[in-house]
């Protein structure tokens, strides 16, 4: 099998305004087109789109748009998953012999479908991503003893690392005691707790083996692929303390790419909350079960930069993006182009993406 | 690369009615396991499904409908060829070993969004997909002495196909005087020479080389994928005699395949109206450019069988189904489960799906 690399990315700020869907997604692809300067439109034969947004033939759209004539070209989407469904997809492709030059764009509008769990029947009124938030926060906090102040370190981090990322859509700190105090939306989770839906869009390029050296001479490897779906609503999760979705995919993806989790230097996790990026502490093998909340408290001294771009917390979570986002922070991470926040000594990196209520995950580990 | 084959399918009759898509969705899939009596949903490790719908989460809401815990789960759009962009996805996750089993679902309800191209704007008012059909029929007639007779029999032919296919929407055969008396739509297309939106559902199970025997003893095989996307708004279109994406597409599965357009036995192509089929005639190769329409007097004695199962002109066109519905039927045909319209003697099957004034198209190629 010929291996795949990403070769560069491309980026929006992300905000909230009234610039259009293919504004936005088009944006990112000429960010791309700019940072991988050898690129051409005749050098691409997949496009891939990552959004939950209703517009149809996106993918087709956005390529007559920069003159793309691409052999492979559809919208894909998972919920909040959907951009690491694509990246896997453009993978796949790849993989497979059927394209050799990949980009995958995820774009999101703040107000998209996919913002309130409409579907599952089984959550009630409780539509809101944050009501199991809550659940699996009280859950951690009464069987591992979890605090609230520890919660609150994860957006702490967070926002401090999105105040170094000129993209993120919160470009100020925070301290414990603000998330504490802010806005109490379903206890124990409040307001800073949460990642905050609005627009904004990510590409990333991959690449065959064979061809990566035209496009750059700093390829980042796609070395491990998990995935795992457990169900989709919310009263067949049966577990409030682990995500089996991300333990599975983790193990797959780590399998694959003959690494520890002890091994990864970067990783960018699914803080839709921060009880989430507790739980990937955990359930990526960062820590033992029940440790999270320690973790977070001793995150500086260890040796997995975790959410470097602000996570979707600091940096905001425009659905259909955030996975292409995650992959994008990883390749410039590697590309050392990450200015003020940039990581030191790193081999290994991951992307943690997941979907309502973790009932679905996708891990990717890159290498250099 | 492992190769990969078709094990079998699943149908539902094409209707209009008032079941939900996911009641649609799970009639085919239910049929599916019944026709491929080995499987249970353990083995299966991707759920891809194709749809036009706004539906959210659909492949894992599915999957967790049939107990089906996947690795890979995403809903796949690109208008009317959404569900040939399924089976090639499929077709890699498999080909890059990411998976062994992986079953397609398209489906689609009659309301579908897609039913109209409302972002093209450069089509002015002229939303409707037979407008553009009518361009395509007129300069066809022009430039090569297509007749309206010749058009007609397209339909006649599919419509008496379909009277064998318990499936499909339209059961009762039609003359060449009824097409020509039917409605006028948009001269020179009338009612008769168009595809109904209706609901339906189709699926197919993917297997890898390696595993196929557990699931089957009569696999079909992918041999052969292209694919290509020209544009996508119909003021792009430069040419109205002929369809270049889908003389692209044809020319990378038949290299791909080894085999040349006379080694084709069963053919299902993408009529959305008379006219695209005749078109499909000259582009696939069946016969050269400008005799589609005699092709379609004499198609009888032919050495292809064109849509067996009635195209999408007899069958109903369930937008999301329709791609899954074709590799469906040349399944079928090639494991002897056809009845009264079963074809003797074939060896290569090609399925041909278009989108948007053939602005995109896919070719697949499958063998026994």
């Amino acid at each position: 099998m010929r291996r795949v690399a990403a070769a560069g990315y491309g980026l929006t700020k992300f905000r909230k305004n009234d610039d259009s869907l293919y504004s936005v997604a088009s944006e990112s692809m000429r960010d791309l087109f700019n940072n991988v300067n050898k690129l051409s439109q005749n050098d691409i034969d997949a496009v891939l789109v990552s959004t939950c947004d209703n517009a149809q033939y996106t993918a087709s759209i956005l390529s007559e748009m920069f003159g793309i004539k691409p052999k492979i070209a559809h919208r894909i989407e998972n919920m909040c998953n959907s951009g690491s469904n694509a990246i896997i997809s453009a993978y796949s492709y790849i993989a497979a012999g059927l394209c050799d030059v990949a980009m995958v764009v995820g774009v999101e509008k703040a107000n998209s479908p996919s913002a309130k769990l409409e579907w599952d029947l089984t959550r009630g009124p409780f539509k809101h991503p944050a009501h199991w938030a809550a659940m699996f926060s009280k859950a951690h906090m009464d069987e591992y003893g979890t605090t609230e102040e520890q919660l609150a370190l994860v957006s702490v981090k967070n926002r401090k690392n999105a105040a170094m990322n000129p993209s993120a859509y919160f470009q100020k700190k925070v301290s414990v005691d603000d998330v504490l105090k802010s806005k109490p939306i379903v206890k124990p989770v409040k307001l800073y707790d949460c990642s905050a839906p609005c627009d904004g869009a990510a590409s990333i390029l991959l690449v065959a083996e064979e061809r990566v050296k035209e496009f750059t001479d700093q390829p980042v490897w796609v070395t491990g692929i998990g995935q795992r779906t457990m169900c989709a609503s919310f009263s067949n999760v049966k577990e409030l303390t682990r995500m089996d979705s991300t333990i599975l995919a983790a193990r797959d993806a780590y399998a694959m790419a003959k690494i520890k989790p002890i091994m990864i230097d970067i990783a960018e996790v699914h803080d839709a909350f921060t009880i989430c990026e507790i739980l990937a502490y955990e359930d990526l093998g960062f820590v033992e079960k029940g440790h999270g909340g320690r973790f977070a408290e001793s995150i500086d001294s260890a040796s997995v930069n975790v959410n470097t771009r602000g996570g979707l917390i600091g940096a905001g979570h425009p659905i259909g993006a955030t996975g292409v986002a995650q992959a994008a922070e990883v390749v410039m991470q590697m590309q050392n182009k990450a200015g003020k926040r940039q990581v030191k000594n790193y081999k290994n990196g991951l992307i943690h993406n997941l979907s309502a209520a973790a009932t679905s995950a996708t891990v990717v580990t890159m290498g250099v």
